[in-house]
């Protein structure tokens, strides 16, 4: 298995979750035993590098590559919400959509301050989501010390909301 | 780390989603490295013994749970998905609510015929999403080895619709 080989295991969905869209779809990957190992594997190395001590993943494709990241290396994970969905008292970030807005929170006890931090996501679109999580993030006083991504949609620039941030993207479309 | 020690890292929330309900938060257990690893390799060990092909987990609990046991086993994971997350083909099953109903779905090509799937989640409470993923999965062609969960909630009796089934329960509450 190399990063080429990995790209096969991506299912192209045209018009969805609308006309015009191009959907890169994950679920091949993850139902692929040793893609889904090859992949996450890469992703604990970079993890390991970067001496972080806590894996944050938003809701629910950034729980599928960051769990095993977490477990992999022995270290917690901390879920990113919608919002009603955590039990316990939260902050909150709100970010731009196309159209409207959308809102991401995190339980105010899930970062240590000081904790460096890894955060996952299946994909990297227009940044909209990582640029909301890394601000939660520091809010709760943690150190952002990288971005892994398995896609990014290169042509839609979220890259530009991530400078002065380390990454790891695994594949490119 | 013991299993009774484990019960530590579950936080009580009292009325929450809605007052009278006594809800179960999982989040400190997956947040301390330790519980997180020690309560995954417990299900690893049990998915060894019943030699599974598959982890199938419902969103979004069922991911952190499953997702780090199909890694450590080097297998796949296949989501069970609300309506509209799952871009490509996909069966649907519903099941009752105490008002109302829920629908799960999995993509039709999730499964081949005769893999052996254990199924996780966090929480066996009244036992419709774990139903309706058995259904899924069978409907799929595969084979149920078995259901590990972190907690059942025993007063909820949800054990009643997994009989004829291997399950592995962490904790009772």
């Amino acid at each position: 298995m190399d990063l080429n080989e990995l790209k096969n295991y991506v299912a192209i969905v045209e018009d969805w979750p609308k006309e015009g869209i191009v959907f890169k779809d994950i679920t091949p990957l993850m139902n692929d035993g040793e893609a889904y190992k090859f992949a996450t594997d890469q992703i604990v190395n970079y993890a390991e590098k970067l001496e972080v001590d806590l894996i944050v993943g938003p809701e629910a494709r950034g729980f599928i590559i960051g769990c095993p990241v977490a477990y992999a290396l022995g270290i917690g994970f901390a879920p990113v919400r919608k919002p009603g969905k955590l039990p316990r008292e939260t902050i909150e970030m709100e970010y731009a959509l196309e159209y409207g807005t959308n809102t991401l929170t995190m339980h105010k006890d899930a970062i240590k301050p000081g904790q460096r931090v890894l955060i996952t996501d299946d994909l990297l679109a227009t940044g909209g989501t990582i640029e909301a999580t890394i601000k939660l993030v520091e809010k709760l006083g943690g150190v952002v010390a990288g971005c892994a991504f398995l896609i990014e949609l290169t042509e839609l620039h979220g890259h530009e909301k991530l400078n002065g941030y380390d990454r790891l993207i695994l594949m490119d479309f």
